[in-house]
């Protein structure tokens, strides 16, 4: 598949490098054209990597990752344009993290909303799915670093298409399919996001962030 | 010890029983003194099980465990009296569910506040800890009924003595050590209660509430 990752911090140069090496041609977005991050990731990652504009990246792709910081994800997806992202499958990665008040963070959009549902609001021709916003990037993409595997990913998206798509994508990364929750509805992007400050205060606990979540059942 | 649950629910229920099970004098608190549940309740018991109202359960005890829904819980805290309440371990398992727009509720309190730091300023004198509120009761009080108690418990709250006597009792209940995990302040129980609609669109998804979380590190 072509597939644009929006953001080229290490959630996005994470990601985009496990999906070059899973064998799809891949597009790291940026502001702008010749973004150092991006260019010099794209040097390193082989012939099916690429570095291109926001615009660029989406034009040219299938699926659409957006892996930016909250705060700016829905004018990173403005600059990607509303054209570029319809009928698109367009996976949710962020988080919206409210750093004002010092660490950790609060959530800017949360409880009754949530970053994805506001995606899906400002671009419905785009598929949402949220998915993969639980966790570092290095276990987003390596899930056997942790337990052997043994613990959870989720997804929420209210196309059952997109959602096969990006749990195909999720098997590349090497999840198993008992591992990967379909929790419904987009809706339940609230309870994805709200993870977040338990996260980050096991986090604060642990110090340090390589950790995951297994749910344990009957 | 004795130790008061406030609130004639199945948590509340359900924690008094093994409580009482576990050796503690237990008063079930409730409105009135002749509430059915709490009076049924502790015929059933044993000599070691009485009710009581709010305000004579917490009189008694050493210490006090709020099992009350989260909408309710400052008003019973206030029936127990800010006297009662002061310098007792005050374990708070509510959840502040809001149920007003159908299922799953959305909280009252969340983000850059909690239900437990709400009710530690309503009563400074007492030693709030927040506990247990991630699972439903007879988890809470078998652990070992899930994976062989491979999951977690978290604790928040200010007075390390306070979580001492806390983690005592989730030994007792069959909490293993490494199991129990502090997750420090008070303020982190902002993200224990953010848990909560991630847990309630796992229930939605699966059907039943018989799950806990295990945290997976490296």
């Amino acid at each position: 598949m072509r597939i644009a990752v929006l953001g080229t911090g290490v959630a996005g140069r994470t990601l985009a490098g496990k999906l070059v090496e899973s064998g799809h041609d891949v597009v790291l977005g940026s502001r702008t054209a010749t973004n150092e991050a991006a260019v010099g990731w794209a040097a390193e990652a082989g012939p099916r990597a690429k570095a291109a504009t926001f615009f660029d990246a989406a034009a040219e792709a299938e699926v659409v990752i957006n892996a930016t910081p909250g705060a700016v994800s829905l004018e990173v997806l403005a600059a990607a344009s509303t054209k570029n992202l319809a009928g698109k499958v367009l996976i949710d990665v962020a988080n919206p993290l409210d750093h004002s008040a010092g660490f950790p963070p609060s959530l800017s959009i949360s409880n009754t909303d949530s970053l994805a549902e506001t995606i899906q609001r400002a671009f419905p021709t785009a598929r949402v799915v949220k998915a993969l916003n639980t966790m570092r990037a290095d276990v987003m993409v390596a899930p056997d670093r942790l337990a052997g595997g043994d613990h959870d990913v989720f997804m929420a998206g209210d196309d059952a298409e997109a959602k096969a798509v990006v749990a195909g994508i999720l098997r590349e990364f090497g999840w198993r399919t008992e591992h990967i929750r379909d929790l419904g509805p987009l809706e339940s992007a609230r309870g994805l996001e709200m993870w977040l400050p338990l996260w980050l205060r096991i986090f604060l606990k642990q110090g340090n962030n390589v950790f995951n979540i297994k749910v344990v059942s009957d």
